[in-house]
């Protein structure tokens, strides 16, 4: 029997890697949907990214987005950066955690930002200054960590390679992401034993998609090869806006249900998901694919 | 690292746990499926069910469907049963494997059969002697064996008696069914763990919905834990046609992705099993919930 953590850090994504591919949601209703995520009991929320607005409209308003978040106690909001400028707007819109993407791909960190693997790895000391100098932290995230749309396969060595290049540059934390949603338990499985004695006490999360099925699957298999940090998004947030029904992130509430009945302690209620779940519905206008917005718990029998 | 079977049998079950709740689809209808699912590469198909028509209407057919068995070389076509009465239309059908459902929760044995367990077990020598005086095989399927609609939580030693009374009975096969979807993987290990000691060398199988999005999390689970035949239903066909966008039985072609690229070999070819789940599309008339139907394969690069 594999032993499982006794708690697991959800970070909840919907904000950013659940809203990005939306229709721009007015500023009051991200509000909503940010009162109803934290009123879930999550510790660390991921509030927005600092990218182009222009090729990113959906998330044009982080500034403004960054200035609320002083209203929220007891809550780590994170944001993405694709960039050491969007670093630096990060920082200055009072940011104190930054995720920084990598992509482990050559097809995908080409058409995702302009430059190549290497490219983006050589700016990782730059922004590990730039949030070090103010006191911030940096996580670097390898996209495509299993998968291109472009190149399929990505050899583990591109992998490897941006987490040792993201150690070495004292980066604060890691996380590999299944960004097209492709991965299935072994190779999760085996990744993470290939990276796990690259990073020594680096703290290492995993982010899913569910876009064939496996998300769940593959976050179990995360868990059971000792990952404590997962991503997760209220609705199942994230699917491609124009394939109705397609699933984006792994949902939080799938999520929380799973590890509950598997006895690993999270900080997010159920309930409290399933509700933040509804009001993400109705501010992007559209249904979600998590399966408990729909099933709901299971009978107690009470 | 869990070592993993070399090879899974899958079960497809469409045809019955797929139809049984849908409008019922004309014959020839479902022979079209039948070809499609034969063309997968499938070695086992659950045809049909011998019960009330009444209850069952979409199932009705039964007899007719199966006189077309036969045209069918490869297959093993089975057929589930509720009491000796459906045993012995099944066999007079002709056919050569039956399945003979036990609810292991009091309140489900009830309203699905109008018998308590302690009475459907009671019928597992009767059922048994039917089909092997025909040299058919029997296997029981232990239903809500983790949870039940109306009892919540099924307690262990409930599904642990109905295994104990099948083995006395000289079943040839034993399955635990997820009935209502609620199950998650360590739920599904622990079972598992608990029924292979009484059971000997006859084959265990499980049967899994996904309608709290960790079906395939769970099958994962039950092949890590040893399970090496599954059921599964192209397109993931079996949700609750009230509810759209709800689960049903894993998907088929889901399955098969996952456990390909996990290094375990199944008879059934992915893109065969993707056309089968658009003829089952075609012939309920609605969108089914099959990750793999609308995201394809993954990205080869090539």
């Amino acid at each position: 029997m594999t032993e499982l953590p006794a708690h697991v850090d959800i970070r909840e994504v919907a904000m950013r890697d659940g809203l990005q591919i939306e229709a721009p949601v007015p500023l009051s209703a991200k509000m909503k949907m940010l009162e109803a995520i934290v009123a879930t009991g999550v510790k660390e929320v991921e509030a927005t990214a600092f990218v182009s607005p222009s090729k990113v409209p959906a998330l044009a308003d982080a500034a403004e987005l960054a200035t609320e978040l002083a209203n929220f106690d007891g809550v780590e909001f994170c944001a993405l950066v694709a960039s050491p400028n969007g670093a630096k707007r990060a920082i200055a819109a009072g940011l104190h955690s930054i995720e920084y993407v990598v992509s482990a791909a050559a097809g995908h960190s080409r058409a995702n930002v302009g430059r190549s693997t290497a490219e983006a790895v050589a700016q990782i000391p730059e922004i590990t200054a730039i949030a070090h100098d103010s006191g911030a932290t940096v996580e670097v995230i390898v996209a495509t960590a299993w998968d291109c749309p472009f190149d399929g396969p990505t050899p583990q060595h591109r992998v490897l390679d941006v987490v040792k290049a993201a150690c070495d540059n004292d980066v604060d934390r890691l996380a590999i992401a299944d960004t097209i949603g492709t991965t299935t338990p072994r190779r999760v499985s085996d990744l993470v034993a290939a990276v796990r004695p690259l990073i020594g006490d680096i703290p290492l999360g995993a982010h899913f998609h569910n876009t064939r099925g496996a998300g769940l699957a593959s976050a179990y298999a995360a868990v059971c090869s000792g990952i404590t940090r997962l991503d997760a998004s209220v609705g199942g947030l994230g699917g491609c806006p124009f394939a109705p029904g397609a699933s984006g992130n792994i949902a939080t509430e799938d999520l929380v249900y799973l590890l509950r009945d598997s006895g690993v302690h999270v900080d997010v209620d159920l309930q409290a998901a399933i509700e933040a779940a509804k009001v993400a519905q109705t501010a992007v206008g559209h249904g979600l694919p998590s399966a408990l917005l729909r099933a709901g718990d299971r009978p107690s029998g009470e």
